[in-house]
């Protein structure tokens, strides 16, 4: 079957900015977008967020991307139009797009609300295709259409732009805090770098009620952990005193590192059946120190993103405590700068497209 | 303070084997059991298990071994002798000891029964010394001394012998089923490593209801995993087809195998949600490839035996299911053949020590 072209194998026409090689060098982009299905909601995007997930994708780090290629997976904005059967969603609501669009909705993950885990699942953008077999173009584009399953309410008293990160920072440290019961009063969690998955790690712990402490390479994060964030304490991982006194500490750990890292002084920090739950994705194999996993019952796991249910109660629990998170706003076509300063750690601690005010035709 | 002799710093005349230095190698050794106290047990030794940390210890492969070195942490024997304050045992009882004999007793591990896991812990043997500041020996000798806390009933329909590696292998595999939640009926349960802990693990988890695959990377070994254990299939480890196939199959997996292997292939096993556990003591650092972690929000987790509660509740349960290993009985000097043999894995599967009929005065 003929490829159609990415401007006319939809009917709507959109905009937005694309990576064309590996280069990941964007540019402006006009394709186009499906009608408004019977259970989409479609939506104008206000601010999509940059995760470095967008940055591993336009580079193709991970070998499945597919070019031209629009990232942006933490996407908000205004319902426009419904389809005949949308029940959850109406007009002028306020909704958000993670990093789904789609999954198989009839497998033991999907029914158990973790689509996050359905072998089929449907990346915003990218990667898999649409069930139609169309390509999916991520938010940094001025139209979004998504079926109502995969849409977010954001509540009103959370400010788009600040929530658009929750989206995809926000469940992946939410979703691990609460499956591996680390969402308790009382307990010690450990969030190791503060980039922009520990800093709103950092919030969701503390409005769990747990001690914090940001564990960093960085001693100069110090200031901005405690006084910046609300972190309880601060330990340089590069300084042996700090970490030894702070041996047994933890009953949790949120690692959000996806650099090569030692994972034995963090084992060092749990105490007896603590959890140490990896969010970043370093790109080669980490070592496993398998001694002290065993002398102290502890675990190394993995968590990636959310399911849809929990998307929401995340989305509903942030408004509660008035979480959001802190961001640096740019135009559309800072993106490549933009790209190039996250590539460094350079961002306090979110990018977010002003794509309303800023994504024009080409 | 002047270190005793081991012949004369308790009242009671001893008899075991003992390894002097590194070489490992065993020989009659003449030392002292402590009166019964208080709280204390007396029992004849009739039994002991040879377990792997035996080997390891007698070669000091840990480190922090010290000689003489009796071993022997799978110990059964007849109750001699109770101290006044003892409420759980009389004459004539059937015992065991495993591979503690001592703990704080006080801290939260202790409080929480996972007396294993109290930084204090007192080994049965050759590591740290006792409350009293005397050496612990373990059970190649005719007689064992211990707090009525740390001795385990052996329920009257399980034959000593078979009986005594529930002590150290059943319960190192036991613990982690049920903590880790794999003890339920209908889920699938893999077990890597066809050794003394992996043919009992086989054992429970066919208990548990659960569907068993060994894992193993000698085809040789199925007719016996499926025959002689009950298992329901067989993967040959070395075999990428094989292990293709079964991807995403299992629950949950207890890995048993002390030696590097990789843990990619045991990771793609598992299902979404699903839990490798360590429970062998590989002695330098496994490669941990995070991306499958992630994916599949799986995790690698350790355990090492379990608390005194558990050892009871896991033996009442082997006596309930008829579970006993499968053991080859040997005499006392027989030994050190027998540590050469399992040095190799060759045994069907767990050496036992007729110690009361074969261990007699230098």
């Amino acid at each position: 079957m003929e490829k159609k072209s990415p401007e006319t194998e939809h009917p709507r026409r959109a905009i937005g900015w694309a990576a064309r090689d590996k280069s990941g060098f964007l540019s402006p982009f006009n394709f186009s977008r499906r009608e408004t299905g019977d259970e989409d909601v479609t939506f104008k995007v206000l601010y999509c967020g940059i995760c470095h997930t967008d940055l591993s994708f336009i580079k193709n780090e991970w070998g499945f991307s597919s070019y031209p290629l629009v990232p942006g997976h933490e996407i908000v904005g205004v319902v426009t139009e419904i389809g005949s059967k949308v029940k959850k969603f109406k007009g002028g609501e306020k909704v958000g797009v993670g990093s789904l669009v789609g999954s198989c909705r009839s497998c033991d993950n999907c029914t158990n609300d973790i689509e996050n885990y359905c072998p089929d699942y449907i990346f915003t953008f990218g990667g898999s295709p649409y069930h139609d077999g169309t390509t999916t173009y991520g938010g940094y584009s001025d139209i979004m259409v998504a079926n109502e399953h995969f849409v977010i309410r954001v509540p009103d008293n959370l400010p788009l732009d600040a929530a658009a990160p929750l989206l995809c920072a926000g469940i992946t440290v939410y979703s691990p805090l609460k499956y591996y019961d680390l969402d308790r009063p009382g307990i010690h969690i450990g969030v190791v770098g503060l980039g922009g998955l520990g800093h709103i790690a950092v919030k969701f712990a503390k409005a769990f009620g747990a001690k914090v402490t940001v564990i960093s390479t960085s001693p100069n994060k110090k200031d901005e952990a405690i006084h910046g964030l609300g972190a309880d304490s601060f330990l340089v991982s590069r300084d042996p005193d700090q970490m030894q006194a702070a041996t047994g500490a933890m009953d949790g750990i949120i690692d959000t590192v996806s650099a090569f890292h030692p994972l034995q002084p963090l084992l060092g920090l749990l105490k007896t059946s603590g959890k140490l739950v990896m969010v970043g994705v370093p790109d080669k194999p980490l070592e496993l120190p398998v001694f002290p996993l065993i002398m102290g019952r502890k675990m190394v796991a993995g968590s990636i993103t959310g399911g849809l249910k929990e998307m929401q109660e995340m989305m509903d629990f942030a408004a509660k405590h008035n979480i959001t998170t802190d961001i640096e706003v740019i135009p559309m076509d800072y993106i490549n700068t933009a790209m190039e300063r996250l590539a460094k750690g350079d961002v306090r601690y979110r990018f977010v497209i002003d794509i309303a005010n800023t994504l024009k035709a080409a």
